[in-house]
């Protein structure tokens, strides 16, 4: 009787090629056989947007191990020990019987694989919805090498003058840049009133500018009507208001949906989400059949809701876990995710973890306290570059829910120490004293991180009297007038200012320039600086002389979005 | 009657200036006063090498706001309403009075301050042990702006070709780095074994590797026993062993003492390691003194014990604390320490959190496990960096204990993520499935950090078998005669291996070589590759066809700190 375990891999992507790695490391005896759709094996799908975009231009370092080698059927039999069918569909599967009924997309024909334990490894689909002319030659996605191999081609041909981007979320705004990088007019179109739902408005609105500085256009608000072509071919995308932009490419980058129609067809059971459901052993509702990666809903660790997350880094700790269960039977468990994700954009970055305030918000948080906090991520004689972070916080607690980053500085580590800081259940009190790492070239004294935390204690205990960019905006189109303080020097302000009908008053005159404020001790006053340390020191000197309604600017000139006058 | 507060800080560096401006900032009302000896304040000390070493060349720089203004005695009259006054020597505290004396350096006058509150922010002065001709000119250390226009001025002479570096430590290392960018020739002296002693041997040896590669000498295990000089310059130093270094320049970089006469005189406990005893609110056993940065000793929060630990950063929270206490009353407490440090060496970072393994065997902790991990900081396509790790943890409770990393990669995201990790608690089995910021310009799918982590569990589970390159050494020392397995490609073999009589079987033909390994199934075997993922993959395949002693050479070539051959 043959003894040897049976594991079966369906998808050979990210999550897929894990698995079964783990569990034939695992257990030498396993026989395991992965059945992929595409040609291709163990893609750097993230990796697409740079080899468009030209970063990189042998596509086979998409497909290679590190040292070189393409992970082909050929590298998975002789280096793991791995079974690796390509251009393979499973049709079914027969939960009774233990078989997976596989087409040979290249020869039709029909076999079956019989296994002890199944993985569903099926990844998601890029979304293209039903529009007019949705199948004219020119819409695409970039979700497959043969979708990066066709946008590199128009790269290299040069052939191609503008392009359409629908949607502004990370692989959109990714696929934005890598199609700029390669000399082609953008206009990324957003049907939300902002791009990268992760970040919260103010953060997201830093971003877009960004973008638009890099010359290509940004409409929010806005949703796609048709896709207009002549000859099959695509020659406009046509707005919801009726706008023509004419352009020979538009790639559709609204999300992806989870491929769950195997499982389905198979009785398992689709959570709410749509993705497929498993406990934290990565099991379905068959005890027999896994699901791991794009395909499947996981447990969010901060809300306990479930949630997708379509990542390849959780792909693959998905798969290490699956890969051990399959084999070893349930000793490993997935936890979930915090939803941290990091995107470049043109020179910027642009990185969450945990929840923003409006997900805060939906998440049915009711005490939430956040500040902006905008600082150089090392001493300016180091070279430094600009940060901008939202901390958001539960205000009962000061548990840390989320943290926010985007600028030119190094947003990556600001998002993995917070990221860690989440996982660790740290809040604003144990941040305000954390030992991170300090030296000239990688940090200032206090950290960009350690700093916000010091922002938001500090408006915890009511000493900060913080609003962010959006309040302001608010109060400035309300009825309010409230007096507008920039206190940094002239040569700033002659430099770049907001333009808001500000009074400058350099901070180091502010103590003898009292008598040039509103005397009113109740009117609303509005301070800030470069960054709003000044604009904070500010609020502490009028409070001291008697003025009753002093409030900071967060993040200062830097963080404000609404464009500034030069 | 006087109700405001007098506030008096003694040092104007980093804590004390710190200190001064949160108690301002938190009561207006108070009377702030800063005493400082040095004609500066506020400097950027820790940016003295890299102004010594032509990173920039505007001393202001050091010592200026983000905005250009240079923190004198005006800046922090006008901008903080606080008093600074430089050149001062406070010579005496009368505790009973809550008085302090004070000298004027450059008129002699002397004359007294009252205090409510009294802070010591005397900081710490690098040792000069007393060796013959340690007061020949041209012998220096690094810790003043007095010694960092000194060896800036040699650096725009060009005068001198050839100095030496006294000690290996943090200091002495970027001091060397700064002198080998002027042009500079450089022996750095090293009594310990090792450079970096926050490192563990094996990484502090790649390290060391990498200073020498950039035409620094480097000597270990040996003390300097006089310096030589000529008409009251120095013209060379002479080591223990007899031999001389012909040089005119010699910096000193030992370590530092903290500078605590003045709390000593005034009755005030100094801790067992030498530095003034302070509570968590920073306070001193007078409730009227308090004492903040290089000069006090703090709470080790991984070990419980004593400790200093004379970083910019702590001192720059430390005075955060303080200021709000002095003014507030003990409203804030300081946590301590986790031993937190970063340096930048030429193209490498090294950096370390925690304990490192002699420093937890050290504290006592009997069971401890570690790993060393070599990967990429990012995918190869993107323009990936070297990081190689050692992570120390608890082998009962799988506690993070202690993380070091050094390279050419993203060393400061790797350290202040493990930072993080500590201060939250952390476990491997948690860090396995940590969700970090995963893009491909920024991190491999599975971070190096997460990856270490999966290292040293399967090393805790006993499923990888893995040696350190320092126990390897310590085989091939001894009358072991392993078999040695390299599993890497022949053209990775070709252009770098270790030489140490190892077997080349590529892992994609090991499957079908094994009659080629050693068929004593007890015979031990140590397999690696590049970084030895390969190699563990070579373990498992081995231990599956009955041998029962296969090691992994952890971090695989890339870790190998013992020379190898090209």
């Amino acid at each position: 009787m043959d003894k040897k375990k049976h594991i079966v891999v369906i998808g050979g992507s990210a999550a897929g090629p894990k698995t079964a790695a783990r569990a034939k490391r695992l257990d030498q005896d396993a026989e395991v056989t992965i059945i992929q759709m595409a040609p291709e094996l163990s893609m750097a799908s993230c990796g697409y947007p740079y080899f468009v975009g030209g970063v990189f231009n042998d596509r086979n370092q998409l497909l290679s191990t590190p040292y070189g080698e393409v992970r082909d059927p050929d590298f998975f039999w002789n280096t793991k020990g791995i079974t690796a069918r390509t251009s393979t569909e499973v049709t079914a599967i027969d939960r009774e019987k233990r078989l997976v009924t596989c087409r040979n997309l290249e020869t039709n024909d029909i076999d079956q694989v019989p296994y002890d334990k199944l993985v569903i490894a099926t990844g998601a689909t890029a979304r293209k919805p039903p529009l007019p002319g949705i199948d004219l030659e020119g819409v695409t996605t970039l979700q497959s090498m043969k979708d990066a191999d066709f946008l590199r081609k128009i790269r290299d041909d040069k052939d191609i003058t503008n392009a359409v981007v629908i949607g502004g979320g990370l692989i959109g705004i990714e696929t934005c840049e890598a199609l700029q990088l390669s000399g082609i007019d953008i206009t990324v179109v957003e049907l939300l009133p902002q791009i990268l739902m992760f970040l919260d408005w103010e953060l997201a609105k830093i971003l877009e500018n960004h973008v638009k500085s890099k010359a290509a256009n940004v409409l929010t608000d806005i949703g796609v009507a048709e896709f207009i072509g002549k000859d099959g071919k695509l020659t406009a995308v046509k707005l919801a208001n009726g706008t023509e932009l004419p352009c020979n490419l538009a790639v559709m980058a609204i999300g992806v949906q989870p491929n769950t129609r195997l499982a389905d067809e198979a009785g398992l059971k689709i959570g709410p989400t749509g993705g497929i459901e498993v406990n934290p052993f990565m099991q379905t509702t068959d005890p027999n059949i896994y699901a791991v990666g794009d395909c499947v809903e996981i447990n969010h660790r901060i809300t306990g809701a479930r949630t997708r997350a379509p990542f390849g880094d959780l792909a693959n700790l998905q798969g290490r876990v699956t890969g051990e269960n399959v084999v070893l039977g349930n000793t490993a468990q997935f936890p979930g995710t915090i939803h941290t994700g990091i995107c470049k954009v043109f020179d910027f970055s642009a990185g969450s973890t945990g929840l923003s305030e409006a997900n805060a918000k939906a998440a049915g948080y009711e005490n939430i306290v956040t500040v902006i906090n905008a600082s150089l991520d090392k001493p300016e004689f180091m070279g430094a570059k600009l940060l901008i972070s939202k901390l958001v916080a539960d205000g009962r607690t000061g548990k840390i829910l989320g943290v926010q980053c985007v600028g030119p500085g190094d947003v990556s580590k600001q998002i993995a120490t917070a990221a860690m800081a989440i996982l660790g259940n740290l809040t604003v009190h144990d941040l305000v004293n954390a030992d991170l790492p300090y030296a000239p070239p990688f940090s200032l004294p206090i950290d960009h991180f350690i700093a916000s935390a010091h922002l938001l204690e500090n408006k915890m205990k009511g000493r900060l009297n913080g609003i962010s960019s959006l309040e302001m905006k608010k109060l400035l189109d309300s009825e309010s007038t409230p007096f507008i303080l920039d206190v940094r020097t002239p040569d700033e302000y002659n430099m770049m200012r907001i333009g808001i009908g500000e009074t400058l008053i350099p901070i180091s005159d502010l103590r003898n320039r009292l008598q040039d404020l509103p005397q009113d001790k109740d009117q609303e006053i509005v301070c800030y600086c470069k960054i709003s340390l000044r604009g904070y020191e500010a609020q502490r000197l009028l409070e001291a002389h008697g003025w009753k309604n002093v409030k900071v600017l967060e993040g200062g000139v830097m963080a404000w979005p609404f464009g500034r006058e030069k």
